[in-house]
């Protein structure tokens, strides 16, 4: 008989993790750790280190490996707090390793019931940290509170019902005494809300809902009862700034997806972002950046946050690249639009109107035989971390340049199966292309290309380094000049690429980790 | 909706794969390439090659990553021809691509039945290859040939029934014009056998039973119809010495593994080696390790084939680093034992006798309480490949210092369910440790240890470049002095090592190569 494996857990009593709400609000002050999903509030993904640079970027090495043991999709990025990396397992587990050799310290294993409806894999995207505990997101609709010392529960509370096509996918966002944390959901239907919890107890908070309901504002823009199965769900992380106590969050796409004729209106407050009041979660302000959305544009995408002159005053302003195809500039403090421009080819909209809603272009709806349109399904852009770097200014994000055949159909709405109308094809022989891409946030205008021969699922991190790095379907991890471009380095890692880098320091050195395939891969000098 | 991912298969038409027997044969002296699963007919596990060496082995880096999108172990140790790699990917698929890059270019992806009786996981550990065909055994218990350019299916021939715990898991042996496979199943009560098929159409030309029938020699060596039952099973690629004409193979133990009683006698051939004419399958001679087997100590090694001086005498010999914890050195023309001593600490024989037969110590048989016997049952070492170095004349393996409690009870057999008696345990508090090992093949002597905290599962490669490259069940993969075991390398792929590394050139350059975890590492200067 040959040796049967013996699975290893080792546990570490002295792990040691206070993250104060001090913390979180100056986390860009702490660049050897990585205390969010986006690495601040602001949700730049920047970080202030430059151990790595454009003169020493291509002598980078792999440091370790740590393979998940899973087929799932591996969308996680990592949170680093003092030394210990904690990262998601798919589809809802958590792992705590040192961060400087990928030793692990504890596993947390969720069992899960069955079963789990999701549209696009049992995936997770990453975790939330409080004080010494984690907070985890879970595909069969769970919050969970862990011990960040022994990954031991502390709490879990059901958000959603995952019989009805609910789950969390996303990494919660931990506020000073709240946890914000959305729901997936949109190929199924669900009425789409975001919750807060009480970090101490799991106690719910505040719920606010992307449908409004019968006497709500905004109630009106669904005809009939279209509302109840309205989609608009909260599946990526969104970003605050505290001193507005505004809450930013996207939301995706009104349900059924390709068919809008059983949803008549604008379809609030889906493919939209919403600015919520951090204490009460009502709504201080809305921007839809797709009304009546008919081609499954998510608004998914992360509230990038930047204080900055535009137009010759100075402004708090939100920069966002839409699934749609458009790059937006709005004043966060109102929602006011200051800016849109389309920053992939797109045949859908003639213009942006002054208050910069789409002006249509005829005969782009899906329809019985087909309608080709760019961008295609997946969006000009998709829920891949974008990234703002302070030192250049400029914008940074995975493009895609491509269109899809979008058909429209009958959508019978079942509790718990996918509520979509149809399912979009691709261009017989043109898969379209796609790029690293960065913008001047300021015009909207594009400042270089990083072409890629396929569309890219990777989030961007810059650094202080002067580096953007990127990753591609292949497995290409990639830095690239910030400036120009150019490549200065990369590595072949063997698996799509569809997470977020981060960059971190241990024993004083900085890494940078990327998941790929089903492995964490982190690389240093 | 999120993006679906897409799988992308890129076929090259052009590959180009013509292995002739001449280049078997000679295999040693195109080192660029790696031709069979040890390397050459002598499976020494060694290469001439040198970029790589003890004064720059500090400096070798990932070069690529080919992940698997498997949850089964990966055992398989890839051939490289002309630029292309060929791997088995688990349970029963073959991947090709590029050597230096780890682009893919086909995959070969064999649906299976059910149930698949294994013992211990759905492995594979490799292929061979003469002409244009690559030859593989599949766990549901055929044999397969496949276009070496394409990964098409060529014929395919059942070798046993998946059914009474029978499968291929070990790479095929080539020659001339015979593609030699064994069988696994000792876990299952199988007869174990070992047969030679023609390449070209798939009909078999001989078949050698391990266990004798009635009427045959050795049939004597089964109480009852125990023979019927008896493993013996061919789990691991044997060696072949062309002048001889002889085909060296390891079996494995005894079926039921710990209860002996029901099996009185010597059970030839099991826990032996056996000589066979290469052209009938005749058996020339063996030698039988371990006598009656009641510990589960297969002796599925390498046959190690070294021609040197010994004793002051130049002679053909077989080294053999033995699972009960004997180090042998035999003269293969004939079987005769010429060398035994320990490598690892044991505590069932008092000491082998002239003609090699272990003698017994008392009450070292595995008992209704239990008895603690060294080494345990995974043995001193197991199959993990061991390398010869004709540079230091030194043989290298992992070996292990542990004990098991070894139990004994009844075996009922019933076809397709497992045939073992009872179940080892290990020592409570006592994991026991491993290392590399450097032996003086022609004394027993140990050389060096290279120690690890675990027991290793690692093949073992030795180059000219005076390198000893192994692995370790915490995924680090290292190079060591061979001279002295110093590490002078090692990286951390994060995955349990249990295959073994080879070696190869691509664009002019050396690389090596270890599976780990799900995943092919590669790296290089």
């Amino acid at each position: 008989m040959k040796r049967i494996a013996i699975a290893i857990v080792l546990t570490v009593a002295g792990l040691r993790a206070e993250v104060s709400y001090e913390r979180l609000l100056d986390a860009a002050r702490e660049p050897g750790n990585w205390l969010t999903y986006s690495g601040t509030y602001m949700s730049h993904r920047h970080s202030a280190l430059d151990q790595v640079n454009r003169s020493n970027a291509a002598k980078l090495g792999l440091k370790w490996v740590h393979q998940l043991r899973t087929t799932e999709k591996v969308e996680t990025s990592p949170l680093v707090v003092d030394g210990v990396m904690y990262l998601t397992r798919p589809p809802s587990d958590v792992v705590a390793l040192d961060a400087q050799t990928g030793r692990p310290f504890w596993t947390y294993r969720r069992t899960l019931p069955k079963p789990i409806n999701v549209c696009c894999g049992q995936v997770n995207r990453g975790l939330a940290i409080l004080g010494d505990r984690l907070f985890l997101g879970t595909v069969d609709g769970y919050l969970v509170a862990l011990d960040a010392r022994t990954g031991a529960l502390i709490w879990e509370v059901a958000v959603a019902d995952r019989r009805t096509g609910h789950s969390l996918t996303a990494a919660p966002l931990a506020l000073k005494d709240k946890i914000v944390a959305g729901v997936a959901g949109g190929e199924y239907g669900v009425r789409g809300f975001l919750d807060a919890y009480d970090p101490k107890t799991g106690k719910r908070l505040w719920r606010f809902w992307t449908v409004p309901g019968p006497g709500e504002p905004g109630n009106e823009t669904w005809s009939g009862d279209s509302w109840k199965t309205g989609g608009a769900p909260t599946w990526i992380t969104g970003s605050y700034d505290p001193e507005l106590k505004l809450i930013y969050w996207g939301t995706g796409n009104p349900s059924p997806d390709w068919n809008g004729d059983v949803r008549l209106g604008d379809n609030l407050y889906s493919s939209s972002v919403v600015a919520l009041d951090e204490d009460t979660g009502k709504l201080r302000w809305y921007f839809q950046f797709t009304p009546h959305d008919v081609h499954d544009w998510d608004a998914v995408q992360i509230p990038v946050l930047v204080d900055a002159e535009f137009n010759g005053r100075s402004r708090k302003l939100m920069y966002w690249a839409n699934r749609n195809a458009f790059f937006y500039a709005l004043d966060r403090t109102n929602g006011e639009f200051l800016l849109g421009r389309p920053f992939a080819k797109q045949t859908w909209a003639k213009e942006l109107d002054a208050k910069g809603r789409p002006v249509r272009l005829p005969d782009t709806a899906p329809s019985r035989k087909g309608t080709l349109v760019y961008p295609g399904v997946q969006g000009g852009t998709n829920w891949y971390s974008p990234s703002y770097s302070p030192i250049t200014g400029l914008f940074y994000f995975s493009a895609w340049e491509y269109a899809s055949i979008y058909f429209t159909g009958d959508a019978p709405y079942s509790p718990g199966n996918r509520f979509l109308g149809s399912v979009p094809q691709g261009v017989p022989d043109d898969r379209g292309w796609g790029a690293v891409r960065a913008l001047d946030p300021k015009t909207g205008e594009k400042k270089w290309d990083y072409k890629l021969h396929s569309t890219p699922q990777s989030g961007i991190l810059s650094t202080a380094g002067r580096l953007v790095f990127g990753g591609s379907d292949e497995g290409h991890f990639f830095a690239l000049d910030d400036s120009t471009g150019e490549e200065l380095w990369r590595a072949s890692t063997g698996g799509v690429i569809v997470a977020g880098p981060i960059t971190y320091l241990a024993g004083g050195r900085q890494y940078v980790t990327i998941a790929s395939g089903s492995a964490i891969f982190t690389f240093g000098l």
